[in-house]
Parts: structure tokens; C-alpha cells; sequence
């Protein structure tokens, strides 16, 4: 997050109350928090983190991982390469619900935020809004279970079953180590963006999204390129409102978009995939291609790599990310949309300096991977050739062979570091309340 | 040198034998040579080097390097960074003509082609013919003189006088570790081009040519600009039939372009300079950024390099030169301009496999300079910072902090690499003809 928020007295008691769900579970005990931290990410941003309280909450707190993406939830390739990266196999919960979105490993335990549905499809149906839009989504209960699993306590969350579209008998959510929500809105609410370690959108572009699905509608399902193209329109307005500016926020970015290295490309095939990183964020350092900080463009076909047509371009460098979206007076409030909610805070945004990776093309035989891999620095692997060990062991998974999977593995490998990260500095400092 | 000379018996035999100048002078003795080596560089040439016969002759014999370039001989930059290399300082013969092209340093003697002018500039008017064509210089004698330092034997080198465009009486030329030879024509004719251990060309491109004319001979002499253009033009003809055909000869190119940073730029004072270095030579392995073998642009500037308007830009990569040049079939008769040699040889050209470095822009500090060369590979520095340290030392000589500063001292470097391997080789296999 590189938003700086500055508290309301109001604002500040509500999110340092410790929310009490009926039934607290079992696992961790409950802390006694007196402030929560706020101040995560402070480190370039100088200018924006004067009135922030930090509290620390003890060592067995759950790391909280926010995943954005308009296609839904699911098991999700994404959610697959990073479960893999922490070693074990993802599975509903034994026993529950056979339609319950939830996976869980023995580390992470993923959630889909598509259970915080209000309305199920009849409701939303009923009141003309999309699964997209706000309305037709709790996010008091998202927020206040979230808080809960990172404090420690075990929920019982909803299950919005996508198969009947109605709202399932909840399940019960214990605290994992790490908890990624998965869903629409994991950075819409204020309140839930604030309690994540680590956030990342996944952004497809238009272009992509519509050559998939083509791909997948009109050769595998026979609908026709004019209700593709309707069901796409249709959905964009709520998802232009309330799903893509949650990027702003996002601490690393997969922005999927069709090559350039084919002129006029239209097959959605031979992908352009760039992975923008957020500078200054705590315990997350950004991948770098040779020089940290310069600008380079990086065709590693040559002498050492054969590529076939068209190749692969790499590229990495600093850039500005929503700094166009900067407000001067700097306090503004932002947070407006959702009139109904009681919550309210003013938000400061910072222009983010993040550092872009981008590889452009595919490669032809995926153990060369390794000579791009050995080029690559600040990877957080454990051993060399651990992401080419990974694409290599799901070569079967969507995006193997490109910058999905490069960027997904590498992602996965960061969250890893930071999870690493977190739970050491919290064994070198013990429980204590502290001020910044 | 990347043609591969066939040669019929009579060339064979002319070759081999060994020149005796009239009064052989000093320092190194004469040495029985049965075959001369013919075949220096032949790795990545194997189409090439069938029926090439090599010899060894002993420890002492001098390396001659060739340097060719239109702007005339003198003290040029390049000699001074190459001899500041070697760590001596470069100065005329003691007590010798005071109008000696010649420069001596404890390792390198530098001399200029010039001197082989075979018609004063009295002759050349009468004759109608320009210094730079052939018909003004005496290629055998410069064979032959070449080829007897080369063997350890003084000669007697003419002059000819800049200041008064007369052939002085000749001076003695004792034979040095490294025997530089700088003009117009050091790859022009085949015997010599053969003699040579490392050729260099100095490619002044057309625009940056008049650029600087135009700076020099009208704001500093005032001239008028139609002159200018005119004297380029009168000497065009020649200098494209005679000296710009020697580089597709060149080990190392080093190219000097208008900036690409500025649209339109015609000032001239922004350079883009290349640095096209030949693959397979012996002893010398091109200088790359990063990963050898691949296609780099790198804009160093940014998180830990400030530069100002317009920036610098690196690149690098693999590249052919001339290859467009290669003839088919591959033995043909090139060397039949001069239909008046007696010598006479058949050439086969190979395609030229090039890395080449680009530097486009300037430095605004020289000292952060070593940021740059901390991220060359292959650069034959015999300390971290040498490069720097070098053009530090000579930052009044022009092109300092650019491309042309730059790419000479790494050719120097380079140079004094060859030197060295050449040397320690020599060392290993005392003199003995050995038949590859």
C-alpha cells in the first residue's frame, strides 16, 4: 500500500478495537492489541507517514496476502504456483462443503472473497447489479473476519456456491500462517486493504482478456463473437468503477498484454507480460535485471539462447506507477464512494516509484530458463534454478512457458521472503507496543 | 585480419623469405625464419584456414600494430592514451630531425605512413594525385621495412616533412616491443596488412567529419562554409576508393555517429561512438555488457547515475560486418587495383561475426565514470577503476568523456592484452617452425 492514511479520532478507535466474533475457535490465542499497525510501509515516503502508530502483535499473527483479479476465484494457476513454492499441495477443507471455495495447505490457506457476497444471483439479479459492483458484497463481515483469522481467531465465513449461485452453511476458517484472499475486492474497502502484508493485482488487458476469450467461448462453446463482445461491454462500467483502480494500491502489478514483437498480433498467444514492483515497501525488495535502478533492454536470444520466432525481449527499469494520479493539496479525501458506510478515512497518495520487469515472447524449451534465471537478482530463491525448477514441475499449468509463470513463480518466491521475513523480525522483537 | 590468403608458389615463396635492408642496425638478431606465420587467426574461420602454414620466430619479435584513420598522422589522441597505457610517455626521436612524425616510448614506437609518400606535394601537384591515393606511396618499401622490424632489424625510414611537403633524409627506426604503424594505408596492401598483430580503424562518420571542419575552419581559421564543403568533397573520391575499404579489415572499429539523444542534431558535439570488435581473433576477445552474446540497451542513469539533458545510452550485441561483402564462390581475385605490383595473392573474404558496444551521449562527471566500467566485461583492466584512472588522468584530451575517450583507452587495454598473451606464448614455445 503506498497510501498514507491519516486518522480520524473516530477512525483510529475503530480500527484498533479488537472485533469479537461469536465463536471464537481454537489455535492461536487471543492478543491483547492496544494499537494495530499502520505503518508497514514507510521507507520513501517521508512525506506521508508523520501521524502513524505502529504496534507489533506478537509472533504467531497470520500474514495476510490480497490477491486481485477479475476472473473470479477458484483454484486459480496463480494460487497453485504459490502453494507449490511452500512446498505443499492446496485442498478444500476435508469433510465441508464440496462446493466451498476455500484451499488449503499446510501453510496457506486461500479464501475466496466471492463468499462475502450480500446478495446471491437472484438477489443481484433482483436489484440490477453485478457481482462486480459493491452493493452485492459484505465487506464489514469481509474486514472483521479478516481482522479476526490475523488475530488469531477462527471464523465461520459464508460460501457464496458458484455452482447453485446461492449462499451456503458458512465453514470455519482457522488461522493459517498465511491467509490470501482471493477475490474482486481484496483492496476496495479501507479497512481490509490495511490489514494485508502483501497485495498484487493481476491486470489483463482488454485486448488479452478478449482474445481468451474468443479462444474459450467461441471455439469451445460455440457462442458468437457478438455476445462475447456484449458480455465484455457489459461488464466493463463496474468493472472500470470498482476492480481496476485497486491497482493504485497494489504492491506488485502482473499486467498481461499482447506482444510486441508481432506487429498487429491479435492471437492473444505470444504474450507481452510485465511485473511492476512497488519501491519502499517493507521486506519486499524488487527483482532486478543487472544494474538496480538503470534502464536495460535485454534480448537473451543470441550466441547462448536460440529462439524461434518472434523471440524474447526483456526489459526492466524505474518508472512512475498512478503518479498522474497524485492530488495537490496532498490530503484529500478519496474515499467517498460508498456513502452507506460508516467507515470513512482520508487518504493521501503518494506518486509510487516502482521498478517494471517486462518480458516479452515465450520460450521454446523451458529448462533455458535458467540462463534467463541466472540473469535475474533479488529472486529470493533458496537454490539456483529454483523458479526454472518450478515452471518445469507444472510445465502443464496455464503461462509456463512466459512471463505469467515467470512473474506468478517469482511472486510466489517474494511472498515467500516476506513471510520468511516477517515471522524473524517478530521472533527478534517480542510482543510490545511501540511507537514510530 | 578476417581474410584468409591462398597463396599461389611465388607469393609463398616472396612471403617467406627473409628482407634484408642495407645496413641492419642493432638491438634484436636476426633470426632464421623458414616459414612466416600466416595464420594468427583462424578460430570461427574454419571454412578459411585449410591450407594456411604457420611458423614461430622466437621470443623478441616486435608486434605491430595498424591504425588507420583519414585525419592524418601526428600525436594523435589515440597514440597518446595507447602509449599512456604502457605507462610511458611518447616523444620524437632524441636528436633527430625536428619534424619526425615518429614517436618513442619505453615499449611502443609509433610511425607514421606518411613517410612512405613516394611523391613529395610538389610531385603529387604535378602528377595530379591526392596522399591519399596509392600512386603516392611506396607500398614495397613499407613492406619491407614493416616486415624487417618485425624481424628484429633496423631500417632506415624516410620522412616526409609536414611543415615544408618535402622527403627529408631518412631516420633510423630501432625495432621496439610494439611497433604501431598510423596513416592512411595500413591495411591497403596485403604484405603489410599480413604483418600486422591487431589492425584498428577509425571511423569518422561523414556528418560529425564536417561537424567538426566546420566548427574548426570557420570559427577558429574563417573559413567560409563553401570552402569547406568542397574540400570535403574534392577529397571524397579517394578517401572512398582507398582508405574506407581498409575497414572491413579492422579487428576493431571504433565509429563516430551523430547522437540519436538529440533529433536533428547537427552540432556535432554529442557523439555516438560503436565499438565493433571482430570475433575469433586470436588473443583478443571483444569487451561485452553483462551477458556475451546477447542484445542489451542500458540507459545507465537513473536510482544511482544522474545524468543531464540528453542522457547516455549504452548498447550491445552480436552483428556482421561486411558480411554483406562476402564473395561467392568464395575465392576471388579482390586484391587487382594496382595493376602494377608485381605482388599479387588471392583472397577469400569471410563474414565478419562482430560484437559491437555502443556509447551514445557524455558524462557529466568523469569520476562516475567507474559505475559504467564496473559493468564492462573483457576489458583487460589490470586493476578495478583502470579505465577510469586512465581517462581521468587525460580528461583535457578531447573526447574524455565520451565514446571516443572511452573506446580508446579499452582498445589500448586491449592492445596491451595482446601484447602480454602474445609474449607469454612466445615464452612457452621457443623458436621452432611448426606446420598447423
Amino acid at each position: 500500500m503506498a497510501i498514507c492514511t491519516v486518522y480520524t479520532t473516530q477512525s483510529l478507535n475503530s480500527t484498533c478495537s479488537v472485533s469479537k466474533p461469536a465463536k471464537p475457535q481454537l489455535g492461536f490465542h487471543q492478543k491483547q492489541v492496544v494499537f494495530f499497525t499502520k505503518s508497514r510501509r514507510r521507507s520513501g515516503m517521508s512525506s506521508c507517514g508523520s501521524s502513524v502508530i505502529t504496534c507489533s502483535a506478537g509472533e504467531q499473527r497470520t500474514v495476510v496476502i490480497g490477491l486481485a483479479a477479475d476472473s473470479g476465484c477458484g483454484k486459480s494457476t496463480f494460487m497453485r504456483r504459490l502453494t507449490s513454492v511452500f512446498g505443499g499441495a492446496a485442498e478444500p477443507p476435508r469433510g465441508g462443503n464440496p462446493d466451498s471455495n476455500t484451499l488449503i495447505s499446510d501453510t496457506t490457506t486461500v479464501i475466496c472473497l466471492d463468499d462475502y457476497h450480500s446478495l446471491d444471483r437472484t438477489g443481484r439479479k433482483e436489484k440490477g447489479v453485478t457481482a462486480l459492483d459493491p452493493r452485492a458484497n459484505d465487506f464489514d463481515l469481509m474486514y472483521e473476519q479478516v481482522k479476526a483469522i490475523k488475530d488469531g481467531i477462527a471464523v465461520e465465513k459464508p460460501i457464496y456456491n458458484h455452482v447453485t449461485g446461492l449462499l451456503d452453511p458458512p465453514e470455519t476458517i482457522k488461522p493459517p500462517k498465511i491467509l490470501v484472499i482471493e477475490g474482486l475486492h481484496p483492496m476496495y474497502d479501507a479497512r481490509v486493504r490495511d490489514l494485508l502484508d502483501f497485495s498484487i493485482y493481476l491486470d489483463i488487458s482488454n485486448e488479452v482478456k478478449f482474445a481468451w476469450k474468443i479462444q474459450r467461448d467461441m471455439a469451445e462453446r460455440g457462442h458468437s463473437l457478438e455476445s462475447i463482445k456484449a458480455s465484455i461491454e457489459a461488464r466493463k462500467p463496474d468493472f472500470d468503477a470498482y476492480i481496476d483502480p485497486q491497482k493504485q494500491y497494489a504492491d506488485a502489478v502482473i499486467e498481461v498484454l499482447p506482444t510486441q514483437l508481432i506487429p498487429d498480433d491479435n492471437e492473444g498467444k505470444v504474450l507481452r507480460v510485465r511485473l511492476i514492483m512497488k519501491e519502499g515497501v517493507t521486506y519486499f525488495s524488487p527483482v532486478y535485471l543487472f544494474d538496480e535502478g538503470s534502464t536495460i533492454s535485454w534480448i537473451p536470444c543470441g550466441r547462448k539462447l536460440t529462439c524461434s520466432y518472434p523471440g524474447i525481449n526483456f526489459s526492466y527499469g524505474p518508472d512512475t506507477y498512478y503518479g498522474h494520479e497524485v492530488l495537490h493539496p496532498p490530503i484529500s479525501i478519496i474515499y467517498n464512494k460508498k456513502k452507506k458506510k460508516k467507515y470513512q478515512n482520508f487518504n493521501l497518495i503518494c506518486p509510487h516509484q516502482v521498478s517494471v520487469l517486462e518480458m516479452d515472447g515465450q520460450f521454446d524449451r523451458l529448462d533455458e530458463l535458467i540462463y534467463v534465471e541466472s540473469h535475474l537478482s533479488n529472486i529470493s530463491t533458496k537454490f539456483y534454478g529454483e523458479i526454472t525448477q518450478q515452471l518445469l514441475k507444472h510445465s502443464d499449468f496455464p503461462g509456463s512457458n512466459n512471463g505469467t509463470g515467470l512473474f506468478q513463480t517469482i511472486v510466489g518466491l517474494k511472498i515467500r521472503d516476506l513471510f520468511e521475513q516477517i515471522v524473524a523480525s517478530r521472533a527478534a522483537t517480542p510482543l510490545e507496543a511501540t511507537k514510530a
